[in-house]
């Protein structure tokens, strides 16, 4: 008979034994929480390891992701397609193990997790989107959208501020099927927490509004049975379990200390683990009858094939919904969309208005969200400045679905949950704030940008047009440095149809995160034919040309009004210039060199306008180009002032152009 | 007789005018807080208008910056050089009275704050480094460091994550005389709070072991009082009182609601103001009695000249001891700070060791620190990781003073600490953590430089160096941004001399902050001469000169090895290459044009070699040079093999100088 502790204990040793063979890793973690890993994952648990894509099983996020080994030896016991011989790649070139859970990498793993914090959001954006999907898919008897989403935490999530923000949120909307283990093992990479961590973490929740269980031993299985039966049965908040473990555990001469969290065991140190724990066998050698024990393929075919019988059962009786419920995990456009998303864009051209951008991303939102119903909008308590609310926004709220998150002033919780609701599946989520603050957020932007997903970013206020706020509101090197994030699309687009295209390609886009950049002040409307409207798409394109041009100006956002100006001006001299708009350098470096020889001609000098650091266009304009920038912080003043005063003048911009002919 | 009400009328009348005049700014705030204001400012604020460097002053942040004109009019009425034209110019071009408080703007904004949750963050490092340096200084009987820090903050604030993070390490450091005003007004911008914020603050507050004064009515001024007097009482515990406030308080139609946050009252709600307020004085004029009431310049010059005695009886007592806080006070070096540092420096070079360039950065603190006890060092939880301890360091904590802050992990409130004790004098903190979290803490890091501040950001494990632990943790983008902030110095040094001289040019640097970049991984040894060394200090200069150079190859830390690899394979085919070492392109770029054009000289084609994004360098090799670089994420895999499957070869490199020549 094999017992619950033999069963843990096969983690502890895959996970000692991969880490050694790598020489790198973290055995610590998966040791102390082995024991609440098996009753979390043989007991409770809703998965199908043949179908780790199934749309209603239970999402695991390991916010505590150094402790990886913990989660692919889980995956690969359960019966996931995650060989011995995969556990034996760990950390190594192109395995399905890297050092931390990667996305993409094993089948089972939901997100990718290491920055500490992020995974409990990840799993709030989840256990969020499962609330509003359920609100909007389920009917009576009809419970298709029904899973729990349960979360591994350590010391370091809950020390991160984003953890706040995230579990604060959860309070409010009453994430009632979130639970969160809270592996409280006292010890950090410096030592013990108790010199800067004395939280009391029981009350902290409490105060979040979550139902706490405080004082769990980790180590003992009916208590953590007890546990997860009551955290189940609050359907109203989310669960914190907190247990008390031993990190290292089964290590005998290490346990409990911070030398077991980041490095190998060594070989003594095993032996004598496998000696402590009365475990035998050879490294990555899993006897017969615990592999069976651990296997969950049957029992997971059988929970999926269960919902298979509902599901079919609502499609009988909701044919439309159970399609649209299909198409939205699937994450595929509506059939109409291009139609419809090209008639919009002829309607915005038409109009012709001159307003600012992120008044235009606002009427590009009205005119595309009647047909995504997948997109989940919000703002960090920016809404009426953002400008992202659009007539059918219905806030989602403890008591209700919807399709509009107000998240208070949480900048990096906002993008991290949008980036859990969009793993999750169902949603299109887009959240915004003032630009500047995309620094708050910016470690989960990467991690989109990383995971290959595709939330949309949006950021207004976009440069020193916002005035008076002053420098700390006034983003510089912002713009810059969000394209210089690998598989980022960034966009800043100079008007409505500019805007409108931008929010397009976002929605399209399936393999990335797109940031969509906003003015706070008006911009005129810029016309063009047909094919310049196609070209938008491109990235970069030319707005206006000229017969004989001798230069090329380069622009975006805000300073393309300034470049056409300067054409003008420089036309009066009779000096020829192009006028290239560029709202998103990232997928213009991505066309075809014939196309991108097309807008920027060899041999033709070129000079870019961008309110912002300099240092960025050198790599279009080179080093005999010019750049009209700004590379020293911004001032408090009324926005044409300051535009004025940096040298943003059609008279500067057209004098730099004489300068490098 | 002026009532309190009628000095606190004083503030609502300015604020509202002054955002009306500019017509842009926050009424709300001031006009909500302007009772606490003057509990505070007239009855309890310990500080000298005429002298606002005093050092024994007390710090006053506002945390909820927005509120600025709270700030200006609390200044301008106690007597600080701030005239009432200045009130009147709030908003305007090079005015000392900008949307938000800046520091070094108007006399007593002690940091500048705006984006939510960095000033109640300020405060703690504040408060901390006063308890530090008292620790340090005071003598039995002379108290010569003895002031609190007082903070102002909203619901934002509390919402932000970081408040998270510093408020837990002001409770688990016990910082008595930190105490906070929360502006319980239920409003944010998005509307009543109550939608997206519904933590319980009193038992959030509690947990982190604050003293929490809760449902004090903010309009109450002999409540207020009594929460004061038992604030400051309780000398263990920072202190949080939670102010019920109306926000617009005064302006009869709008008080109460979110449209007085941030928009101007109108003129028909001015004047409906001045009617309920019962104030019948134009616009910026404030009666006799009002002013004589507010003005605190002989309070402070006395208080400030009862410190002056005691620090006279301290310099009888301790003349050295005196000498030595006033030079930390100043912020100077020590006298022989240049020569014991030349000394380091040059037995540094004579060592001659081949080491991580994290191990070169540790053993640069243990050669600087002995003569330098203003430095405050600390980490996020990986002081082993990132080697920031040094022999002499002592953890700060409840208990005791120290030059060490093991700051759990919380990189933003690490950054955004080290700002305040920064700010509050005394100390120059170096805070580190790896290079990826650097975008956790990246807002703070932008604070310092926009203040002109000058703490020390240390980030290890800089690059697909780190290996194993994957592209989680593998920067890419990093060093590039951190480059694009406007005053900020970043280095990434090569080998032990340069890690040590980017130490000193770190330490050195007076008006801005630094940022020192260091690899996981050993880096070898370059040899130098004395010139060579003296030329580190300008940024980039000619590592290894070749006779009749047809290409030059630039570099910075660990890929600087690699280009003299790939001269070495050039010089062979017969191709004469200069390597130029760039450890730091801010500095670089501020050298006169002869000798970067010595460096760089026109007409040679030239190839940079970075494991980091590639468009950065294009400002150096131009259009038709050549990167090495890496515009992809990373994976998890040794390092070694990384470096090689991602084109980091002596071979490339020179392939790719071969290609531009």
């Amino acid at each position: 008979m094999v017992s619950r502790s033999d069963l843990a204990n096969a983690i502890r040793v895959l996970s000692m034994d991969a880490v050694q063979k790598a020489n790198s890793g973290h055995p610590g973690m998966p040791m102390g929480m082995a024991d609440i890993a098996e009753a979390l994952w043989r007991h409770h648990l809703k998965h199908s390891p043949a179908n780790p894509g199934w749309f209603d099983r239970d999402r695991f996020v390991l916010s505590n992701g150094h402790g990886s080994m913990l989660l692919y030896s889980l995956l690969h016991l359960s019966g996931y397609d995650l060989s011995i011989d995969d556990l034996k790649a760990f950390r190594q070139w192109h395995s399905k193990t890297p050092g931390h859970p990667e996305y993409r990498y094993a089948p089972g793993v939901e997100t990718t997790t290491g920055p500490l914090g992020q995974g409990i959001t990840n799993a709030v954006g989840m256990a969020l989107a499962e609330k509003v999907l359920a609100a909007e898919f389920n009917r009576d008897g009809h419970a298709i959208v029904d899973h729990h989403t349960w979360v591994f935490l350590g010391d370091g999530c809950l020390m991160e501020g984003i953890s706040h923000e995230a579990c604060s949120l959860a309070g409010t909307w009453g994430l009632g099927k979130l639970i969160a283990f809270y592996d409280d093992n006292g010890i950090s990479i410096d030592g013990d927490v108790e010199g800067w961590f004395t939280d009391d973490t029981v009350k902290r929740f409490e105060a979040y509004g979550w139902q706490v269980i405080p004082a769990i031993d980790g180590h003992d299985f009916a208590a953590l049975d007890t546990a997860i039966a009551a955290a189940k049965a609050d359907t109203a908040r989310p669960t914190l379990i907190c247990c008390r473990t031993k990190i290292g555990k089964g290590a005998p001469n290490k346990e409990g200390g911070h030398d077991v969290h980041g490095a190998p065991l060594g070989d003594a140190e095993i032996a004598a683990t496998r000696a402590h724990l009365n475990w035998p066998h050879a490294p990555f050698e899993i006897p017969a009858d615990i592999a069976s024990a651990w296997n969950a393929r049957e029992a997971g075919a059988a929970s999926e094939a269960a919902w298979t019988e509902r599901f079919a059962a609502y499609r009988a009786a909701f044919p439309a919904e159970a399609a649209e419920f299909e198409r939205r995990m699937r994450g595929e456009l509506p059939a109409n969309w291009a139609a419809h998303a090209a008639a919009a864009i002829e309607k915005i051209n038409a109009k012709g208005e001159t307003i600012a951008t992120r008044k235009a991303s606002q009427n590009a939102i009205e005119a595309f969200a009647p047909a995504l119903p997948e997109l989940l909008g919000g703002s960090a308590d920016l809404a009426s400045s953002n400008l992202t609310l659009w007539s059918g926004s219905k806030g989602v709220s403890r008591e209700q679905g919807g399709n509009y998150v107000y998240y208070g002033v949480r900048e990096f919780g906002m993008a991290a949950i949008m980036n859990g609701a969009t793993l999750h599946g169902g949603f299109k989520p887009y959240g915004a704030t003032f630009l500047m603050f995309s620094e708050y957020a910016r470690n989960a932007l990467r991690m989109a940008a990383l995971m290959k997903i595709n939330p949309i970013f949006v950021f207004t206020h976009d440069s020193i047009g916002l005035g008076e706020d002053g420098p700390t509101h006034q983003p510089v090197e912002q713009t810059a440095t969000l394209r210089l994030i690998p598989n980022m699309d960034t966009w800043r687009p100079a008007d409505t149809v500019e805007s409108a295209v931008a929010w397009q390609a976002a929605i399209e886009r399936q393999d990335g995160p797109s940031t969509l950049i906003f003015s706070r002040q008006n911009l005129p409307f810029l016309s063009r034919d047909a094919e310049q409207i196609a070209a938008i798409r491109r990235g970069g394109y030319v707005l206006r040309e000229a017969d004989k041009a001798r230069a090329v100006l380069i622009a975006t956002g805000s300073e393309v009004e300034l470049a056409l100006k300067a054409q003008a001006l420089l036309a009066e001299e009779g000096i020829a210039v192009r006028v290239v708009s560029m709202p998103s350098t990232n997928v213009f470096d991505r066309q075809d060199k014939a196309y991108i020889a097309s807008v920027l001609p060899a041999g033709l000098p070129r000079v870019a306008v961008e309110a912002g650091v300099s240092d960025f266009w050198r790599k279009y304009v080179g080093l005999e180009g010019g750049v009209v920038g700004l590379d020293h912080f911004g001032e408090s003043a009324p926005a044409k002032q300051l535009f004025e005063a940096f040298g943003f003048t059609a008279a500067n911009v057209a004098q730099t152009v004489k300068s490098v002919l």
